[in-house]
């Protein structure tokens, strides 16, 4: 089955660039489904073409429409993004909440959209009112000019990462053929550091041994060798204390 | 007391207006702190200046190094971004478990940095030597060309959010001077239509009454209206029986 995807609907988009940017931006989340209202340049467009910087399966599948109206008839749940809450009656999202709200509907075979206005202005009122809820994303008070291509940007991340299973940390992946080093080897490689520490009375004052010995054990822990790492460790132990006994 | 922040590495930077973007998209997420290793055009940069579109703040203090070492010198804890995970025994981190990992560290006092590559190459194997860990941006695996400044928005919107304690939704906000109506007023407005229609016998068959009286109560419930939407709605059943009754 394919994924359902979000239709994203630039309403009197001014820059073709822009519109190129934006196709770039939703396909690096794997979105394909670009619609315009009223463009206030020519299509197609080379500028666009340039900046979608090989989208191209972007706007091959991109619709030109000449009102909102005929750009959402087949939408059954329209968000709509702006810079501000407005006095509008209407619940406001952010732009991860969103994707959350939108991404089911969308799996329960609803056709979903999110509209984005005009650069300079952003949408107006009068655009907001087939629209069931408005998306901010939550930026710096003091500077907030997100460009169109960015606003898309994010709306597209927040719709893949709400679908996505990518765990949020991978951890160390040992080389071909390695292993961590299990505690065995670590109590090992720390056994034989103080052996010969031992040796040189290290210490100095009796007392300090158990905590240095907890400080060392530590560092090695925390550094996560591998098997071979261990191994490695236990030749620099050696070959050292060889050194001092034969020097 | 000033909130801590990351500082943001472009190592090996091509082109000036990428810093400039990049400097706009940090102030976004009011990030300040930017630097740069070995940056292959002159600095001060016009074409940044112009990209960064009134984020002179971070153009301001930004800062240039010869070497990533002399950069990272006073760092405590330095991500690194690449587009693939490496052959590198480091852990991976996604966008947003970095700002959860690194946000921390930097309220606890550490001075944290996020490093990101040339724009053409990404970072190379020996850049990564004094790094603790990778983030990758999880993407659509047949299309991943992110650029430069769109890598420095994720990851500062990513520091943002996981600082921000924006409502995921909120919720319809009445204008001045109304509020939602509550359920008894619903079912007054129920009762008024439900009238109405009774006279009518606007249900034609009597056990199609109570679903779907079901029906348009859910319809009203759905719509969330204000006391003054109540207050309009019975007017309008009050006029249209009214007219039906003159008629």
């Amino acid at each position: 089955m394919v994924e359902p995807e979000p239709v994203l609907v630039l309403v009197r988009p001014q820059m073709g660039e822009n519109v190129g940017s934006a196709a770039r931006a939703m396909l690096n989340f794997g979105l394909t489904r670009l619609r315009l209202v009223a463009p206030q340049f020519g299509w197609p467009n080379a500028k666009a073409v340039n900046a979608a910087s090989g989208a191209h399966v972007v706007l091959n599948r991109l619709e030109v429409f000449e009102t909102l109206e005929a750009a959402l008839a087949d939408c059954q749940t329209v968000f709509a993004t702006t810079a501000r809450p407005r006095e509008w009656p209407k619940p406001v999202f952010t732009a991860e909440a969103a994707a959350c709200a939108l991404r089911p509907r969308a799996m329960g075979g609803a056709q979903v959209a999110v509209l984005f206005g005009p650069e300079r202005t952003g949408l107006e009122t009068d655009d907001l009112r087939l629209c069931d809820a408005i998306v901010t994303v939550p930026l710096n008070p003091d500077y907030s000019s997100l460009n169109l291509a960015q606003a898309v940007l994010l709306v597209a991340y927040e719709w893949y990462r709400a679908g996505d299973a990518t765990a949020p940390v991978t951890p160390i992946q040992p080389p071909e053929g390695r292993r961590l080093a299990n505690k065995a080897e670590l109590a090992a490689l720390i056994d034989h550091l103080v052996a010969e520490l031992d040796e040189v009375d290290f210490w100095r004052v009796a007392d300090r041994r158990a905590s240095l010995i907890r400080a060392l054990t530590g560092v090695l822990a925390r550094a996560e060798l591998f098997d071979s790492d261990a191994h490695l460790l236990h030749g620099v132990i050696k070959s050292l204390a060889g050194k001092r006994r034969r020097g």
